[in-house]
């Protein structure tokens, strides 16, 4: 992994830190961060004024293919080779959702909409799949799906790094 | 688990239309479009709100690698495994030019600076091209390098969607 200083065409500084080749890169909207993704199946987040690694992110069922974060650069958003998404929280590197069932060959792009609000995957499969990641949606669609509140044990098992809450008004 | 994905992360739609794997995807700056690359040598342009095609972009000469908007939302520039970088209208659908003799492999990977005044291609042969988009610029260049106009079979030849005119002053 290679920064240049873009005005001087000059190299900036290599990252070195990934045990197999990289596919994807990108930096967080705030240009503090810059996420690699690599087939030896990890992220890995750089600190991106003093070059050092930040954390690794492991993505354990396949190669990542791509990454993306959203505007509000609180989510990264990473294809894999094993046809899901992987939804990590960009500041506490946890990992927030595994996206299946949209694409049945590996994810080869992602993309987010510039209000946040939609993920797009395209796929070997030959479609894009699109994905509501708007909480509000979310939210309303817990209760719409249930028709009552998770309890604290389904909420646990589906999200057990966020803290529970009720989603129901 | 299954369950808990779809309920967090709906499903909005599947786009189908390409007829090969896809390569690449990216939402427009305004997030009304949506556009698809594909090995099936074409780029697919989709109403990202009705998940309805706009227009197909045929590259004739490879598959579409990868794609990306400029930050005006007028150009998309694609790379192409044909070696070569197409710079499509996003408005008009119409091919803009053909950016040859920068990479001498596929090209992997496209990206515009913010300002929208350099555009960065990766390739296969292990490089990266950066090429000055700035309108301003190109015109300087082509009088700077012939050191006069261009003849009209040769704009033909280099920009056949683009009406001629003199760009030496």
């Amino acid at each position: 992994m290679v920064l240049w200083d873009v005005a001087r065409h000059t190299r900036l500084a290599t990252l070195v830190g990934h045990t197999g080749a990289l596919r994807d890169v990108a930096f967080s909207p705030d240009g503090r961060v810059l996420a690699t993704a690599g087939i030896d199946r990890t992220v890995v987040l750089w600190d991106a004024a003093r070059h050092t690694r930040l954390a690794v992110l492991a993505s354990n069922a396949g190669s990542v293919t791509s990454l993306a974060f959203s505007p509000d650069g609180r989510t990264l958003a990473t294809g894999i080779t094993d046809h899901t998404v992987v939804l990590w929280d960009a500041t506490t590197h946890t990992r927030l959702a595994t996206l299946t069932g949209g694409n049945t060959e590996p994810v080869r792009a992602v993309a987010f909409s510039p209000d946040g609000h939609t993920l797009a995957t395209a796929s070997a499969d030959k479609t894009v799949t699109l994905w509501n990641t708007d909480p509000q949606h979310t939210t309303n669609h817990i209760c719409d799906t249930l028709a009552r509140d998770r309890t604290t044990d389904e909420w646990t098992q589906a999200m057990p790094e966020m803290p529970y809450r009720t989603t129901c008004t």
